[in-house]
This record gives structure tokens, C-alpha cells and sequence, in this order.
């Protein structure tokens, strides 16, 4: 028996995707139109799923408040932020949506009660690209 | 190869969570605002997902009209109705996302002409809470 | 020019369709299944929408800040309730959508700061049934 | 006889809240979380209504194909940019989503092959806010 | 005190741009791509929308599931069919979203218990494109 | 470390569900309303999955720019077309969803310059059916 949970929440953030490792042409080249100097931004779409089994007594896998709780912890790092300005994380890497899935995911993952239950981030950075991180 | 097949339905219930193996201020502390006495109510999602092999006559995976009618008498259980009250299932464990998702996917396990290939159910209680359950 | 601002906000009521003007028969050969006598329940969808003119200072049509604050007022006498038990409204008249969406009218306009710029509410019942009232 | 025809578009833009016209006091009291100096952003979905009789002879109120491409101008000046810092028409005007969705219907207007046809102007914000211009 | 209530349905058809009216080469210029000489198709969304007063004894606008028996009769003429083969009003005009939103308005409107309260029909062609007819 | 991506995109096409290995009688039973002679159609959705590493310099898992003009050639096949009858691998098996994603997925598959990222293609027919298939 195998039970999941996800809880979905949004947040909106501007960023612009720009690697240090990169030539400005290069970056360019890779990044398109997510390279303006100036930035865009998004509603992106967050969705933590928990995976377990459920406590027969409760007949729940997680407290869905705590889980609010947590992830709200969470938004406030990102959510109406530029990404690349005003979060420490994305100095050093490019603020992709495969790193930004990455960082939500031990973002919440060090601030569950029980770690061990989460099983993937999923991020939507628009409505047509998606993107998941697990372990 | 694997293919899987997927139908979506909705169904309107009321519900309360409140277990009996615990006391009244421990189902208030645990549950919230779902404990309230009188019950509140959803529009639940219900996503039935079969998996297998694709009969190279007719292309199909299974019979979706089967399908359609096979969940439909699950639905008549449970919508349109009050889950803890009109439903005998629930006369013993709490109505959480969790036992309901549970119990639509032993209902239509029950149902389904090649059991076999059920591979999930899915419940999507809000449109930010979703569960699901597997065997 | 004609400005229109709205938010959306959600929530999860049991309810019952019953009329005390009609006859038990009556109520369940109008309201059919809706008329289940342990009720059943909604996750509503419910927009406020306001029309005016833009305060050139702030480019601002209303604080959305505050409307939220009004809306989150309202929410509470009717989310995770049960409309006819919980809500006195609901004593005298069904609890229809046609009657909750001006219920929900009546209740916003008079904590907006500058009712007279509301135009309409509108209400969601299921994907597929959505109701307005307007004055 | 009355007919409207709609198209949708969605676009990706940073932008920040603050009126030259407020001193920075004000602006965050009035903009809270919008006004962060760094910025934030949005995926935006942008609806032109047109409105109007229908060609007997191609059945047709506008035609689609002009409309997209009259659109995609009008994004190409607000897609993958930063409002306040890419479009010269932000540099007097806090980026509003009221002063934003005016600027798409001034944009639009001037586009159209028969701008007399355009009726309103719809902007989605984020999933919970959607503004509307009209002349 | 103004109501509106609306109920939402899809079909599934197949359809061919072409006007008898024009030339092959004018067909294929206006209609493009729609103008494959095989046809392609859709699922339609179809929304109804009646406005009124509610009856006090009832709450009621009009009673929705006679709604759904009159949209279901004419589901039955457009559903799972070729509109231009097997639809006998798209003979003689060509099946654009205009002549069928048209076409559905009139057709429901002759179901109606008291046609006086239909307000408008919506036709959803794509997530792109929307339409609407009202007299 | 596993991340995935995912694009979605959306085409319009027509077609019968009609196999020449089965009697008409046949057809008609297993296929229903889907065996119309004339076709139907639909808006379909088709989403597709990449799994694999994140290139540590760019960040990213492939190139969504190349994703999105691989996919735009296989759309080319399919979109605004008749299945059965403009697209020859329909020929000889029932356009059926499940041997269409089947269709979608070796096209993409061909088209990937890393073709073993490849994970997952999903196939929404209605917002009711879908369809997955992967190897």
C-alpha cells in the first residue's frame, strides 16, 4: 500500500538566467530571450508530493497544516523576489527552472518533520514547461 | 512498452473529519477546521489510471465505455452524499483524502472487468490538495 | 474608460437543497439528488468584481490588500461550514446558488471601503454550473 | 445580432511597483510586497475581445490569423522584459496591472485593421486577480 | 437585482472551413491551415448562459436539470459528428465558430421551458479562441 | 539526482476509430459513437517527458528551444489534419489515443538529439481522457 499527498502552492518571482561559467555571447546564445539584461518573471507553480504510509488513528500520511506551514517558510525566500538579486543560492548557480526545482526541494525537504517522506518537487515555470527533482 | 489509460471524474460530497479512537479536543487539535461539528463540503476529482499492454486489434488499452460505467456506480455511493453519514465504509474509519482515495480504488478495483490493470487512483479533494493510493 | 479589478477566492461548504415552503415531496421532485437529506457539499469558486475609474497616483483601481482582508471576512462565516446549519441566512431561505451568490454580494458590499464600485459576484458550484448577481 | 470573438496570449515580464509620484514611505505602505526593489514578475495572460457583425461570406467576424499577429507585436514590446525598465511607456506610470492592461488595449487598437471592433482588453494577473479595460 | 446562470458542456466534432461562396484559392487564403481538404476537429466547449429573476419559493433561476436535458438534445446534432457532413444547417454556411455559436444559440433557445431568459451562448474553439452570439 | 522536463503542446485533428480488422458490425459495437462514419475530432494535448541529468554549466537538462522546434515538426504532421486519411501510419493501424501517443512518442523520439532522455509521452483526448505511453 503506498499513499502520496501533494500540496500545491504559487509564487511569483523575476529572474534572468545568466551563467558566470558562460561568455555574455554564449549565454545568449543558450539562454534566448530569458538572457535580457533587465530580466522577465513568472507565476510559477509549486507542488510538494509525500509519499508514506497513513496512521491508521488519524487516517493521514502528514498534517497538511504543518505542510502549509513549511512551505509558506519557503515562499517567503522566494515570492515576489528577483530570484537572482535577492536569493543567496542563485549567485553561484543560474536561476533555471532545473535549479530553482532543486533548491525548493531541500528548501522544504530540511524543514518537514519527517524528511523521509518526500518524494519529488514539481515546478511550473509557465503554462507549458514543467519540471521535477527527486532524489 | 507500457501504456496507461486514465478517467477523470467529479463528485460532490459532504464531510466530517472526526475519529473516533480520539478524544473531542485531540480531533479538534488534529483536523481544524475540517472537525467542525455540522461538516463542510468538496468537489472532489476522482482519476482512475489502468495500465498494460494495448490490444493490437482493437488499439485499446480497456473499454473506456466499460470504464465510464463501472465508475459510475462507485460514484453513485458517494456523490451527492454525506461520506460519514450515507456511506457504510466510513462508519469506522475517518473520511480523510487518504481512506477515501483508499476506498474508490478497492470500489473500483472490485469492479473492473481485468482488475490487474489498475495501477492508481487519484483524488484531488481542492484544487491544491491532491492524494493518491496504489497497492 | 471602464475599469474592472477581481479577485478569486475559494471555499469548501456542506449544504442541502430544501425549501420550507414545499411539500417533502415537492422539494425532492425540484432539487433531486441535492435534496439528499444528509446533504452533500461544493468547493466553491467565488469573484468579487469591481468597476470604477484608476487613481492616477496609484494606478490603482482598489487595494486589492484591502478587498482580500473583506473577502477573508466573508469566507469565514462560510468556509468549512455547513450553510444551513452554520449560517443564519440560511434559516429562512434555500441555500441555492442564485441564493449564496447574493448572500456572498451582500456580505462583500458592505465591508468595501467604496461599495459603490462593486458590479457583480460570481459563483462556481461545480465546473460546470456558475452563477452571478448584480444589483 | 451580437458577436464577440476572443483570442488569448500569455507573457512572462519582471516588473516592480513604484510611483515617482509617492515617496518610497508610501509606496510600500500602498504597494507592500510589490514594491520590493529588486522587482518580481508574472506569467500574464493577455484576452483581446472583439466585438461586432459577422461576414455572411466567410462566416467571419475578424480574421484570426491578422489578430495573432497584430498581437504578437503588441508581446514582443512586454514578453521576456522588465515593464518598468524594457517599456518606455512605464517609465511615467507604476506598472500596474490597471495601467498594464490600458497600455495592451492603446497597443492593440492601434494594431487592428478595424480598431473599431475592439471592445475590451482582459489581463490575468496571476490566477486569483484578472483586470479589464474598456473605452 | 439581475441573475445569471450557466451551464457548461463539450463536444467533440470534426469540421472543414470552406465556403461555397469562394473560390478554391480564396477558401485556401482566408482559411488557412482550417482549410485541409480532409478536415481536422475540435473539443468545443459550450457554455449557456440564461439571466432573470429567482424564484422565491424555489431560489431558482431555471431549473438545471431541465438545462441539461435540452443541452443534451442538442449535443446529440453536433457530438462526435463531421458538422459539415453531418449537420444539415452547416449546407449552406461555412462551420466557423460564429455560425456555430450561432447555430447553438438558436437551438437551445427553441428547447428553453421560457426561451425569454437566454442571455448568450460562449463556444470555446480552442484554449485560444472563444466566441460569442447574442441577440 | 533525477530531474525531468516537460513540454506541452496542443493540435487539432480529426478522425474515425474504425478497424479494418473488424467487421462493421464490430466496429460499430466496440468503437460506439467514436466509429461515425464522417469522424469526429479533437483539441488534443500532448506533453512530453524528458528525465536525465542537469548540465552543470548551463543548468539545464536540454535545449527547451530545440525541444519546442523537434515537437513543432511532428505537429506538422498531425495538426489541423485528418488522422486517418493525412497521416500514413494511420493506414494500417485505429487512430485510437493509445496508438497515437505511441505515434507521437517514436516521432519525437527520432527527432531528439539525445533521444535516450526521452522518458514519457502523455496524450490528453478530452479533459476527461488521457493517455500515457513510454518503453
Amino acid at each position: 500500500m503506498v499513499f502520496t499527498m501533494e500540496r500545491r502552492e504559487t509564487f511569483s518571482s523575476a529572474h534572468r538566467l545568466h551563467s558566470p561559467a558562460m561568455s555574455d555571447e554564449e549565454n545568449k546564445q543558450i539562454y534566448g530571450k530569458c538572457n535580457n539584461p533587465n530580466g522577465h518573471g513568472h507565476n510559477y507553480v509549486w507542488r510538494v508530493i509525500l509519499k508514506g504510509e497513513v496512521d491508521p488513528r488519524t487516517g493521514m500520511l502528514y498534517d497538511l497544516a504543518a505542510l502549509k506551514k513549511q512551505m509558506a517558510e519557503v515562499l517567503d525566500i522566494v515570492d515576489h523576489k528577483h530570484l537572482d538579486k535577492d536569493v543567496e543560492y542563485f549567485q553561484t548557480v543560474p536561476s533555471t527552472s532545473e535549479n530553482l526545482v532543486r533548491f525548493l526541494y531541500d528548501s522544504i525537504k530540511s524543514r518537514l518533520g519527517r524528511p523521509e517522506l518526500l518524494k519529488e518537487c514539481v515546478l511550473h515555470e509557465t503554462e507549458k514547461n514543467v519540471f521535477t527533482y527527486s532524489e
